[in-house]
């Protein structure tokens, strides 16, 4: 298969990247976008996933609610219902992300590209705010995104910030980091305060030391940091927190997305600061 | 004199600290308060004050308006006009600060208790925003300000910040430092961007030498920095800034207030987000 094409349609991804998120989630349904979800229709907000059983639902959202930095909530559904209405037009669950990861006992036991034949009529699926929407907010002020320019996977780190425990999700945070000039760091707080429902203002800055990293080249998860002269690190609360409490919790079954292939909503990031 | 009583009433400091700004101000014109207005009519804005003759005024106007951060301006008069009607009730420039001083060509030639006698009918008064505004902010937010803790002067900078110069106004900025705790950092960050009309956000943190400053515990007005294990230092835009500009020009006349002896507005500092 060529790099440029998908695989049913013939279409470029540079079509397809342009679709409007209706259109990218059906490209996405028929298997035609079975890649990252990074700056396809950019200007939308995009989801985390975490599908669990309804029976640990009301203690995964008090986990969330509790840690709303880290799991910032855009959805909950009703038990057995695919479609999380709140984030747009015939959204379908169980095929509209490019790649699921299907966990048992904690254990990763399968990564397909759509999830109908695990689905249950209990499964309650939490929608959690994703940072490709105010990493896009900061690029638009001007802010320059070393992972991005590098084309690397953002650096991600476990921390020794305590994370309030509920039911069998406990654990500390994790969070990505961004290094930047002071003066974009400043602009940065100020632009991701307003945006609380994909994870907010930064939970910590400069001095890694004083949440638990002892080393910037050696993220925990994702690729090494760019560092360049002058720039202090930046700290906002990640999305793996979540998952990695998910795994933690070794429930007998859970699905989330794969990392970078999330849900893409019809919410303009524009809006996520009144959400 | 016993000093904890005012001069002429009889009513101690601590009485007339508790009156609201008409009061005060009143006080102060009756020469009741010969000291600095840090504390006094706590939650109301006060000012930095600049008075110059007519025909420099509109170069100022513009040196402040190109340097915001440094310069906020909350008034400024008609030529000859004492009374900045926009600050509250009653106030009287010539008389209701406890101090000025008074420069011909740059030099400081008197720092008298009020003005009448220096007053002439081209003097336009500028009233420009004070940190004492945010530092309450910060306070009541449960940030620990160290050098109040401390009972010291807050340490001023002057750094390479490059200000826009307007006629004989030019210079680099003078910042004011605070050391916290990251997450204070960016608390303040977050508070002091709504307060644009006192400073706003900072204008840099961490790094001090990327703006000039080699020895924080040589600041170049105001005491040496208290800084405690894990701080951080933050530096906001100072309103010494438009003083040493003023200085720097060397007019043939003009008055500041003295330093800490400000002008007490009738404006909450709760209202200055929307000024």
């Amino acid at each position: 298969m060529p790099s440029n094409d998908s695989s049913a349609t013939g279409l470029s991804f540079e079509q397809i990247r342009q679709y409007r998120p209706l259109e990218a989630r059906h490209a996405i349904r028929q298997g035609d976008w079975p890649r990252s979800t990074a700056g396809l229709s950019d200007g939308y907000a995009q989801a985390n996933l975490a599908i669990i059983p309804a029976r640990y639902a009301d203690d995964f959202l008090r986990f969330c609610m509790a840690n709303r930095a880290a799991c910032p909530l855009l959805d909950v559904t009703q038990p057995g219902d695919p479609h999380p209405v709140s984030l747009g037009e015939d959204i379908d669950l169980r095929s509209d992300v490019p790649r699921y990861r299907i966990y048992e006992h904690g254990r990763l036991v399968a990564e397909p590209g759509e999830i109908g034949e695990f689905w249950q009529d209990d499964l309650v699926s939490f929608s959690i705010g994703c940072s490709f929407s105010f990493e896009g907010a900061l690029m638009r002020d001007g802010i320059e995104l070393r992972h991005i320019t590098h084309q690397r996977v953002v650096p991600m780190y476990r921390t020794n910030i305590a994370l309030v425990g509920a039911g069998p999700f406990t654990g500390t945070m994790v969070v990505s980091m961004r290094a930047m000039p002071p003066r974009d760091a400043i602009r940065a707080v100020q632009i991701t305060t307003d945006m609380p429902s994909v994870h907010g203002a930064p939970v910590h800055l400069a001095e890694p030391g004083q949440i638990g990293i002892t080393d910037l080249m050696q993220p925990d998860f994702g690729d090494p940091a760019v560092i360049e002269d002058g720039d202090i690190p930046v700290f906002w609360a990640c999305g793996v927190t979540p998952q990695v409490a998910l795994m933690n919790a070794k429930l007998p079954f859970a699905i989330t997305h794969a990392p970078g292939h999330m849900l893409i909503t019809d919410i303009p990031n524009s809006r996520l600061k009144y959400r």
